[in-house]
């Protein structure tokens, strides 16, 4: 099956096809991967994929929108190459992707995902993390096994992501342990950079490097994934905070009850301003009612945070612009990888 | 730096000399990977290995025997290789083999290690996960970027056996959580050979790849490497029990005072003989005190546990030598090899 810009276009859905599409050519790769797993991890990987239940009964789950292999086959197909090729690179990214949810879920204590309870809460913490190593170990025994030629380097860079994508979650950990006022917008612009950009820059990077494409368009592909990466972490911190019920029907506030130190609460405890101190003694509590968050929300926009965070999402989509095209001159041929960072963007479906 | 088996021989030290050379070759290619980790990840890494404290001044560490690194590079050298072309993949083991540990002790709440805490002791549970998580990565990242031919090869056979590993870490935690007498000792033969076996069968097979080796002779490395790992474990489990003071201080029954389902255990539990019934019974008890454990030990011995773990190390280690004999049939080139199997199966030191 080839997609091509035109295809996604001609049905008017745009992404929505796209990554429909992507899930059709990717998931057969992805499941005949997951299930070549001895058996006692298959089983924790086949429920979190959430196609198999807990006692190992089929499931007809969903495994996730498949943005980043979206991404692959798009900067692939931007680049001339045949995205077919790519599938199994397509599969290793989005497996790496489920070994760093997998882990999340246990550090994060999370007690569900998409819907359903985590894999730690249903087969333990050792098998859950166990079931993660060997996730990320197969994302890069699928590449390393791939004979198309730009594999290794391809392996190489997803390696370098996973090791990215785990100083990410620590610094996450560890912000959250500190006093609010001393994490700085740079620290946490970092670490969002890291846990949120640098798996969907990488996802460009491999599908470049599988187009063939020399080290400069890999970089300004890589650079492309990232900034919209930073651009969809922010509008989905606004999104934390004043809700965005129409469209995804997440709650308004719901980041704020968590204190979660997301970017736009960073920013506003960063600015030396009345409200920002107002938000320091409302995060101080150790729980809020409704009327102490939307006096939050209020603070944060009373701050700046909000201002701040809606003009950073739009200057790091223009920045993603500009390395797109670079990387891909004629903007026609990259209307996919436009609409992939629309979609993550403006969470259009 | 390059090491003959003529050398070793002519040292008069075998594998103590062996390994010692291996750290002096392999150790700085270990640390500056090591230091190329992201700073709150390095730091973990850097007191894992014992190279840093941890408030991250300087330690004079010693990170580990370098038994895998070893065996990499005396299997690349037996196939004719030059093993300083092999330092890589040999660092990537050892890599591999440290991420096993730093998971392992936060699964098994292990205290110690090499005589010092544990990073998930020091840092806290999230740090070391990620840490392990990142190293498991770096381990595969080095092959992905080493340009030697075999590279690609090593990684795929890496990540696989990296998978292994996990499935056999999880089916130990899992025999500790059954009914002792329900585990049987095919079972827990398959976890040993998973646990133990497979990587040091791993580093033969990577070594026997960078010497440009065929398929028969990497499957005859790897099986060489498995059943000395094999009869590795047996004697750890035989001196776990009965100790072996002179050599390594362990204390007897140490493995029995934590009620550990050790391959001598499980062939006397599931011996169906009265004195594997008595040991049920003694497992059953929450604690044991000094007396019974002599009777532990004792029952274990009468249930032909003793015994058969003896001669099932005698066996493997015979199973090893001829598969050693397949992939290199000049013995006399695979000395260094016979003297690693020697040296980690009967502890010499």
């Amino acid at each position: 099956m080839t997609m091509t810009s035109t295809d996604a276009v001609v049905d008017g859905q745009g992404a929505v096809t796209l990554l429909d599409r992507t899930r059709t050519a990717v998931n057969p790769q992805l499941r005949s991967t997951v299930e070549s797993l001895p058996d006692s991890i298959r089983r924790v990987a086949m429920y979190h994929f959430g196609w198999e239940r807990a006692d190992g009964t089929p499931d007809a789950g969903q495994p996730g929108k498949a943005i980043r292999p979206a991404l692959v086959l798009a900067a692939a197909r931007a680049l001339g190459a045949d995205e077919t090729r790519a599938v199994k690179a397509a599969a290793a990214v989005e497996l790496a992707h489920n070994f760093t949810l997998l882990h999340d879920d246990i550090v994060d204590e999370d007690p569900t995902r998409r819907h359903r309870p985590t894999a730690w809460t249903v087969f333990g913490i050792p098998d859950a993390l166990m079931a993660g190593d060997a996730m990320s170990a197969l994302a890069l025994r699928l590449l390393a096994e791939d004979p198309h030629p730009a594999s290794a380097a391809a392996a190489a860079r997803l390696a370098a992501c996973i090791i990215e994508l785990c100083a990410g979650q620590q610094a996450d950990c560890a912000f959250e342990q500190r006093d609010p006022r001393e994490v700085s917008l740079d620290e946490c612009l970092a670490m969002a950079t890291a846990k949120t950009g640098a798996l969907l820059g990488c996802s460009c990077a491999v599908g470049a490097l599988y187009a063939g494409a020399g080290e400069e368009e890999v970089a300004a592909m890589d650079a492309f994934g990232r900034e919209a990466g930073l651009a969809f972490q922010l509008i989905d911190d606004l999104i934390g905070i004043w809700g965005d019920p129409e469209r995804t029907g997440k709650p308004a506030g719901a980041d704020l009850v968590a204190h979660k130190k997301s970017l736009p609460v960073v920013a506003a405890l960063t600015s030396g301003t009345p409200a920002g101190e107002e938000l320091a003694e409302l995060y101080s509590r150790p729980t809020l009612d409704a009327e102490a968050v939307r006096a939050a929300a209020d603070a944060v926009e009373r701050a700046g945070g909000r201002d701040w965070a809606q003009a950073q999402a739009a200057e790091r989509m223009g920045r993603a612009v500009e390395h797109l095209a670079q990387a891909v001159p004629d903007l026609a041929a990259a209307e996919d990888l436009l609409a992939l960072a629309e979609f993550v963007t403006r969470r259009t479906r």
